[in-house]
This record gives structure tokens, sequence and C-alpha cells, in this order.
């Protein structure tokens, strides 16, 4: 049966790798590389670099997976990724179809960990579901929150107590009354300064691990302005950023 | 001035170690070997297997440190906890002291990643706030979640929605009805048992990683008293246990 393995290979810095990952590199024949534009065409190069670097002696070829592209999401969050997913699940479909042999073995490299906000296991348990035959194995990474709370040197949780990790879209709504520490990613809106009067302290990262990375830490009311510009200088001279930060309510533990 | 090295080792699984901690490991001329008690002594075995395994021809030493008792935590737990931290933090002031020359680089082998649920980090930045003169790094390390994920082929979170990372302890209190996905660490106590009752799935895991690793899935109410009674049965056999689980409403996302 047909083989595939999604390895999370760390977010940002490719020391980040472990040794199951590099085991698992180097079993596969085909690395299925979704296609997703110019904008990440720096994370992209790293995947190449990884396989290089840590692929011994054995051949192995890369397969580029064209990605549809997502519509706008207005008030249908969920029916738009739906619809997004569908059309990825296709593709995928078609270069499994055509690239991989039955008795050979493929992978996706997942950038940082494949079950956080990455939809590589959902598209391949669709396509399996819909009776694509498929073995596979899931190898887990080193996420932006493991790389976040260790550039800063800080817990994640405060002592025995719980973390919320959620989206900017979600923070929109608000921080948790309940919450005392909450992770946030997939925030293209600086969603942080809507909370400036609310009494947090924030730990920000772009870039983590990665060429390039920046921190900044203090209380939400003193350095959101601070993040804001930086992020916006940043995002100018890469061209792209991707970012992360966690907020806490200082004494919740 | 003294140099300290706090490395995530992942949960479980040796082959979870990576590149950034293995370099890590080749530059420490000490290592701190928090010591636990029997019970834990095969996690205490694996520490000194990764150190075998990964550094290279380099001179290094194992320093134990006692580990004073914690008190049964009452009603007060958070006031029992910081206690017997800050004899913890006198433990390791004494150890660092000793044993550490200014010029000399110590570490801490931390079982998962750093970040989550471990007091290392908390601890050090007490030593530092109490005037102990000490210079250190945090290297990222494979969490029991994201063994957990990997090993059920899971994604953490259903699209675009939050997750919550909580303890026993505290889901003692109820699944909060605004959250879709709960990872519950630290229960000593089984206590989805009290969940029945609410239509979840379950996804649980003991000794992920490693030898004698056990996954149990399915909806909460059909499988609960199968994990509660293998639970049981691994932890007597084994003489101790590890283990975690999540719990999703379904159609959450
Ligand atoms: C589609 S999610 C993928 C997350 C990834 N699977 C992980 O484990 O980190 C992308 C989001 O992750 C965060 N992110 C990923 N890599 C990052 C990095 N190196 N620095 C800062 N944030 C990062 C950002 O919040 C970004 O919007
Ligand atoms: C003190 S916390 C340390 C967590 C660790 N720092 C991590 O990143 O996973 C210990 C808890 O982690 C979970 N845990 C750690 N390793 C595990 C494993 N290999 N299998 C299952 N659960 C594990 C259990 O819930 C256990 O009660």
């Amino acid at each position: 049966m047909r083989k595939l393995l999604i390895i999370g290979i760390g977010a940002g810095n490719p020391d980040f790798v472990t040794i199951q990952a590099i085991k698992a590199l180097n079993r596969a024949d085909v690395f299925f590389i979704p296609n997703k534009g110019a904008e990440k065409a720096e994370l992209q190069q790293l995947r190449l670099e990884i396989c290089e670097r840590f692929i011994d002696d054995r051949d192995y070829r890369f397969v580029d997976v064209p990605m549809p592209k997502r519509e706008a999401a207005g008030s249908d969050y969920l029916g738009v990724v739906r619809d997004w997913h569908e059309r990825i699940e296709a593709s995928y479909r078609e270069a499994l179809t055509r690239e991989l042999d039955e008795d050979q073995c493929g992978a996706f490299l997942v950038w940082g960990d494949p079950g956080l906000y990455d939809s590589t296991i959902r598209i391949i348990d669709a396509l399996r579901a819909n009776g694509f035959a498929l073995e596979y194995e899931v190898i887990p990474g080193i996420s932006s929150i493991q790389a976040l709370t260790a550039s800063h040197r800080i817990p994640l949780n405060m002592i025995g107590e719980p973390v919320l990790i959620t989206t900017g879209r979600k923070l929109a709504e608000g921080m948790p009354a309940d919450i005392g520490t909450a992770v946030v990613m997939l925030d293209g809106e600086q969603t942080f300064a809507r909370l400036a009067a609310e009494d947090l302290d924030i730990y920000w990262g772009a870039y983590l691990g990665a060429e390039g990375e920046t921190i900044i830490a203090g209380k939400l009311a003193e350095v959101a302005d601070e993040i804001a510009a930086t992020r916006e200088r940043l995002r100018q001279a890469h061209g792209w950023i991707m970012d992360t930060y966690l907020l806490r309510r200082p004494k919740s533990g």
C-alpha cells in the first residue's frame, strides 16, 4: 500500500528538527511540496535545505503540488475553509495518484507541529475517508508556541493553571475572563492592540527560531505601539511576517 | 559568568531529541539530575542514555540534586507548591554553587518541553531574582501533547478553533461550555470519568513515545471504563504511569 509521512520540521530553526524526523526524511522517496506562492518562498527554501542537510546518500525527488487559492473569508469562515480544503484534497489526490507508486513512501514536510493550525492531517484523513488507500504516520515537530516561550525563557502556564491556544479572529471577541494565559496565532490584525486597556503582560515574537527573530515583552499598554510599529516595519522589509504572542494576566498564578 | 542550559529532551521517545538539544548537550560540563525517587527511576535512566547516545567525545559529569518532598496539597494547592518550589530553589542553589565553576556550563534535562507544567524555568528565574548570577538558555522539546496527537494522528485544534490545555484538578470543575477541545495533563484521578454523561470524544495515551505506549480513542461514554481499567492495569504493572488525554466535542469545527 502507498505510505505517507506527515513530518513536523519545527517552526523556524532548522535545528528544531528531531532525530525521529530525520529518520522519517530518510524513508521518503517523494516529497510533496504544496506551492504556497512567492510570498512564502523563503519557507519553501528551508524545506529543501532540510532535505539536503539531513538526508543521507539516498534518491529522492520533489513534487510541486498546486495549492488552490482560498477565497476571502467573510462571515462564513468555516464554509470558506471547508470549500478550500476540498479543493486542496483534490489537488493532493491528483499528485499522490500520479507521483506515488504503490510500494513507495511519500512525505509532506509540515511547518512546526502537524497538529497545530495545519490542515495536512485533516486533508489526508478526508482522502482516506473518500476511499484513497493510504497508510500514514505523523511525526511531531517543535511548534511556534514552544519557540516563543523558549526565546522569552518563560513557562507556558502559570503553576497548575490552564492555557488557551487561540487565533486572532477568536481573540477579537475578547480575552476570556477565566483565562490567565492565552497564546494567539494566525493574527494578521494585531488584535492585541484592542486589549490595551486590560492589565496584561505580552510576550511577542516574529520569525521565531529563524533569521530575523525579533521578540518584545512588557506590559501590553506600554509596548503595544512598539510591537505594532516593529511588526509593520519587519513585514515591509521581509515582504511577509509570521508572528505569535502570549498574553498573561499578572498574578494569575 | 556561570552558564545554564534548560534542555527539553522530549516526552518519551529518545528520538524526539532535536538537533538543537544535541548541540546543547555537547556544550554542558555538568548535568544536574534532580532526584525524583525510585518510582521515576526509568525516566532518570532515559536521561543518562540520551547523554551517552548523543554526546560526542567530551568530558561531562552528573550531579544528583536532592529533591525536597512536596506536602500533600489540600485546599491551598498554590501555597503548597510555592513552598515546595522555595525548598527546591535552595537545593538547586546549593548544588550550583558547589558544583558549577564560574566558567562552566551546566544543564538540566527537562522531560518534554520546559515550558509545559515544569518548574525548572520558574525556579532558575527565582534564583536569579534572588541574586544568583547566572546566564541561561531554554531549548524547546517535543511535549506529551504533541506525542499524543501524533500517535492518534489527529489535529490538536478543529479548524480555526481554540484549544484549552488544562489539568485534572481544573477539569474537575467541568469542561468549559465554550471549549471544543481540551487537553488534560497531570490527572491522577481519571477525571474524564466524571464527564461520561457529556457528548465527548476522548483520545487517551499512556507512556507516549516510550516502550509500553498505549492509546485508546472513542466516544467517552463508550470507552471511559476501558481506559480506567487499562490505566489501572498498566500502573500496577509498571509501578508508575504517565498519561494525557484530549477531549473534543463532536462537530465542534
Ligand atoms: C498555519 S499556522 C501553523 C503553525 C505551525 N504548525 C506551528 O506548529 O507553529 C501559522 C501561524 O503560526 C505562527 N507561527 C508559525 N511559525 C512561526 C514563527 N517562526 N514565528 C512566529 N510565529 C510563527 C504564526 O502565528 C502563524 O500565523
Ligand atoms: C509535570 S508534567 C510535565 C510535562 C512535560 N514537560 C511535557 O512537555 O509533556 C507531567 C504530565 O505530563 C504528561 N506526560 C508527560 N509525558 C508523558 C508521556 N510520555 N505519556 C503520557 N503523558 C505524559 C502527563 O499528563 C503527566 O502527568
